[in-house]
């Protein structure tokens, strides 16, 4: 309900076309009009154009039966994420048209093409093969969001040259997620070649004082190169939503 | 030097119009050029319309004394971030055309009025005064990138309903930069009011288990809004940078 | 044993009704008595009308089955938390008036009815769907304890009106119960909405920098909303003691 | 503006008594009417019977003298806390009838004897003479709140007898404030003796691994005497505040 | 080999009866010979009257069954600590002499009877019945050792008079070994208590911010009751050892 | 107060020598005269031989010199540790029979040659000459104890042949004090070259990642070596007194 | 391609005996060529005679059945480091002339006897025999790039003459790998008696405060004797590339 | 004293010509002999050509006087590291012959040319400005030891093109020191281009999440690219001596 509604509504009751306690009820439940639409739609991606999304990590499988189940009766995409192999086991034979992804660990269905709603395209790149399932979660977000996204894998610091290769392909993109593990340099050097904002996503990948993607974070939260955006270890959804809000054309 | 360049150039060797040494000079020094144009514009923010910034932390006064004079021969913006009062107190009288901002701890000369390059407005938001410090790097990195920002004061969560009274403004920023110190939950109740990106700052406010902004800085990457970015503890000009890039209408 | 004992035996000896020694090996165990009921009471909990706890987490199962068989036959209410559904395959049938709660980890007998001992509600606030095992805790332990309690869940602060729709309860609440995971920030808003006592639990909700809820748990510490207390990370048991504590009227 | 306010104005607008523009005007204010009385009421405490606080901790000797005076002039109660000596020195001469404590860090004006507030009495323990300064920073609090409060300092528990000489009176507190730092030991005992409320706080006091109070907090949460609140490290303020809204009679 | 050996093969040289090829070959071995016996004794345990110590952690089964059965051929006390419950049965069978104790974790031969070593007892005492297993460790290697050793258990410092009950026992060991979890508050309460060394073992018990026992090291190690020396958390066998150098009358 | 006495009490009560409320009262205090002498003598130090001790770390020098002025009537020996220079200034001329140790950062007066208590010497060895401070401290309070201590300095690991060629005067100590910073490997070495007890002390000395003594303090709790005890980082005092408990003769 | 390979190209141009574009699409590789020989060799080890090699942490078994196909085809020693028992048993059958290593966790085909590339011996040494697994990764790494290597084992510093047998071939090594996790002492000591490079590698052997070797690794950054180079936990191919790199003689 | 000498001296035994007691003491002193010569040559630099070194961090002024003159004694290069403004304020004028580095923090006499030692150069390549003094900490450090050094400064990933300018001296160098604070990918990226040992220094610069040089130093222990040597956060003495142990030719 937006204040044309509400100035609606009273003008009603001003010319006595609505009852009194009628109006009452409704301005009960004003404020969370104001704010958005009740608590289904809560989810600020929701209003980014992402459809229905459930986050299964920490979730028993029971409980996301019934939510997917839910969410798949409103015949638009519903994209779950975190989706460890053992419960989607159980689920995938129970919705048999969504698509899993085992790497990407998402479940997924694209049920309307989507138009494109970016301004130009995200490109997700990554430093090593061990961070495609991040990549893999970044990308089907950007998807069910609308958006155009290419993918550039394997072209960490160690070789340098295997990046600079891509320096055009770099540079046109309109905003770039760069996922790394280990140290986290990445970033740094992909920032200092292109204009464009960079989501930086730190990965797990590595062991003993990579510290489960620690230091990949620490490394990208004092990168040189100023303004890189980080978000938390192996996060690709939500460096696709801030990649996504970017890219977004403004309605 | 693009590739019509190089094509022109190795045509006037071909034709005998350029030397064999001259053209094996040029190409020499080519992967700069395709890179950036030296050492002197490598700094990113540059390309992006920040004119010259110096990071005063770690330097010497002597130091900054020659840097400064030589970007000032320039006549063009320059910014000085992170001068402490001590080293401040030494350069002002050498540079009467600056002016130092002793809570942001900035020394600046807008030489030039710079045109509006950004899309829309960027809005920076603080959850208490002692945040301020870090919001006015913010505000002055952007003014000298050419951006229209404006402030918003002391919103912190404890008293939510200062927050709500500005939902208008917040939902009509194009960039949100949220700055909090002590448990840092302002960009997540930010971020599920609108649909625009943010960009959160922790910064060092608190004592005890606040850790020196480390408390707010997991509490923001770890925010159940999805769709945050964030930079390093007080780094307001890094938040700056990342926002004006986002703003920034492309060339 | 209270002064009042203790001047009657003293009497009794000077009236000769009593013999030394037999007043001497009262005097011996007398600390334990004025401390408390020896070993088997010591669990301060008990005091307040939880009647008798146990703490399975690092308990082998045949001790927990020896334990509880010694608790049943009291035929008092008995409480058995953090039992896993391992140890709870083995133990429900050798004890077949209990009931288990597989979410909320905890097998319990309500032998009894008790008497409604608190001021008045203690309400328990949960920022996910997520966080119902610990809220699950909480509530058995104050239902042992014979209090009124009621549960409000799933409205973090990402969707801030769902939270504001229940002005109206959280206000009524004699004593909060609040338990997030992720960042943690609930706390910090309920505490700025009421003006009664908020007890906040970090819970291990979340993953990558939520470190295990260490970050929900730091953030609860930094509030900017004064006078949450705050216990170990998951202890619903713990929060509801206090809860307990402070909401019970006093003999 | 509550519920039947809001129908008065209502019913007004139907009688034609009110116009339609001064009702959407209020309209528009009403959920901050809902939530408390605008920014200058949002401070939580307030409404807790707290009087006028000023937390001076990262905030500028000349921004705290207009801050203080502006406060002073309502006449009502002022409490400055964490004013370290230096700010003092400058801030005292400038208001003659408020008193500063050395120890405490505090600047105070009890303008007015306020009614006792609470229940019973807050009791505040300190396990050494170090922890000093922050149980007057919560004596001063819960004064300015109009409670009973009272100090046993020095029982720390390694000499535990020194403790158990003071049972009777540990036992009569409504609420418990137990400061400790090194191992921070004490709130264990002293809750494993009483069946009141304890809010555990943990002092800076200490060396090497007591990590600035880290050590001591973490003694707290992990108790295994179940039921303590813990708040920050130092923050005598914090927990009276807590000890406040426990020990406060409900109007 | 001691000095007075060296002196009779030197003279045994001196006198012709040795050859001098086969003094230089004992002389070479001498280093190891002067600071114990090869590299099968370096333990320096064994020279405390340990008898021969396997420490299983980290070991592989088929090389334990290897050194074990090298070490029971001596005919000495053998002592096989942190064999969890897999490996041992696989070894149990194969070594019907030994006797494996599952909570402890240990696998032992008591060969010979060993006449006692020790000024006096030993005695273990821990905070909670989660503690055994390491109390169990401490226990069998004092007894290896051939020292007299007593256990206190279930003694923690939230029901204080528990402890108390038992204070002349407590002065009357020579050394005590204090094992607690949690906020491992035990020790200091103890070393209060007594004057005699006090060695405390941290333990992993507890859960969320225990840390692993992290926080009970810390709490020992910052015990405000002075003289306590800590071990590694667990390390029951560490305990022991030190416990037995103390208490071992010297020869 | 012990059985005997208490014995006799009753009786006389029982004769009717005594009144019941003065026995009554004599009760009240029984406990505390059970465990040990009240508040003046709680330190359990000073049950060891140590005198009065005043650690002045966090306390106020006007407090300082109230504290040494009461203990210095007593005539007995006086220790004050942790006394830094700024302190001593203002209370070194205020008590002319008392001595200040720089490097040692105490103030003592050794009023009264003590006999010898312990069963043999207290070898304190340190690493380096940083470490000097914490073995001065740990001298003197062997001192004040009246125990046998000699110093064996500049010893470390990286020249292990220095270490070596006191082989025999490091065997020859009853109690070994092991003070080292950095690594901290001295503690293992020494524990693998002697069979009598290693109190090992890490201290501050080292910079980057030696953080302030926690790698010292973690490389002794890891020592390959069995049987040390470790203090907290710089705890000179504590190892003595551990020292000083081990080797002093049992009255 | 070299300059003058460069030279000689734009000399045929000049000359007309090559067209423009077919210069022109040598030119744009040339910046590969320029930093090494595409993305297959971009492995700095390779190009110091290492070989393939694959790190099998992270990679799924059919990826690594791939990867390892296609480098088998070349002939050329191949080395899978990381590889786990599991992923071990899957892969082992496929490529028979392979040899599977369980403790040094590794799958290698030494194809070709590699000439030795060496200026001395690299010698690795280790603490423990739980340090054995990384040690053998280190060498077969070393015996892949064609250098001698000798192990020396168990000679941890708890029995310091164990190590002191080896001083000879400990100071004959031309670099020296050092291996130990626990305190991480043994390069200390080594150090101290080599005048060589020293590569230190911590190992997550140990529990408790061993933390899955980061107190070695800090031992080993905080050595009291200069010139140590650490790497990561348990990356003994990583010490082994190194020490490759300081052993192997320039071409 | 090696094994002819001792076969002559027992021989010498066996001949009547040396008494046994005299032997016996010559054994008894035998193993320092071997392992060097008394303490005043066990500073393993000193083997190396270092001359003579003072570590001057937390070592008294005085104290530094005294020692220097007796280094300056000698006639030898003499180098004092990690000497503040303040102590070379006192020191400087007391030693004319000395030189002060103030960026360096070093106090140097080159008394005597040396000869060049290596096999090729060492190059010191930092990220940024404010590594320099690491890096000059570095340079004096080889110079004293004899060998060839050239520094690279400011060529950080953030603008990749000012590093490959320099490749071919990259490739030249025997050695290379990579010195970063903030993310510390520097030495990531040199690896990658050259096949000779990298030695990486982190250093203390950044702030916030920089973490005094721990961020830099992570990122260097897991650096993507194998065979990097870590040394201490601002060890540029120490990368430097084990530079100058790879590179110095064996005598």
């Amino acid at each position: 309900m937006d204040r044309d509604e509400l100035k609606a509504i009273l003008a009603a009751l001003q010319r006595g076309e609505r009852e009194l306690d009628e109006v009452l009820g409704l301005l009960d439940r004003m404020p969370y009009h104001d704010l958005g639409n009740a608590c289904l739609d809560t989810h600020r991606g929701l209003r980014s154009g992402l459809g229905e999304v459930v986050f299964a990590l920490d979730k028993e499988t029971a409980d996301l039966e019934v939510i997917i189940a839910a969410l798949a009766e409103s015949g638009e995409n519903v994209l779950v994420t975190r989706l460890d192999a053992e419960k989607a086991a159980v689920l995938r034979p129970k919705f048999p048209d969504f698509e899993y992804h085992e790497t990407g660990r998402y479940l997924v269905r694209l049920a309307r093409p989507r138009e494109d709603r970016g301004r130009g395209e995200v490109l997700i790149v990554t430093a090593g093969t061990a961070d495609l399932g991040v990549a893999y979660e970044a990308e089907i977000t950007l998807r069910v969001m609308g958006q155009k996204v290419s993918l550039l894998a394997d072209v960490g610091v160690a070789g340098i040259h295997r990046l600079l290769v891509h320096l055009e392909r770099l540079r046109a993109a309109e905003v770039l997620i760069v996922i790394a593990g280990m140290e986290g340099a990445l970033p740094s050097v992909v920032a200092g070649l292109v204009d464009r904002p960079v989501i930086a996503v730190p990965t797990s990948t590595g062991y003993g004082t990579a510290f489960g993607g620690v230091t990949a974070l620490l490394g990208m939260l004092n990168s040189c190169a100023a303004g890189i955006g980080v978000v938390n270890i192996d996060n690709g959804f939500g460096a696709a939503c801030l990649a996504g809000q970017i890219n977004r054309t403004r309605e």
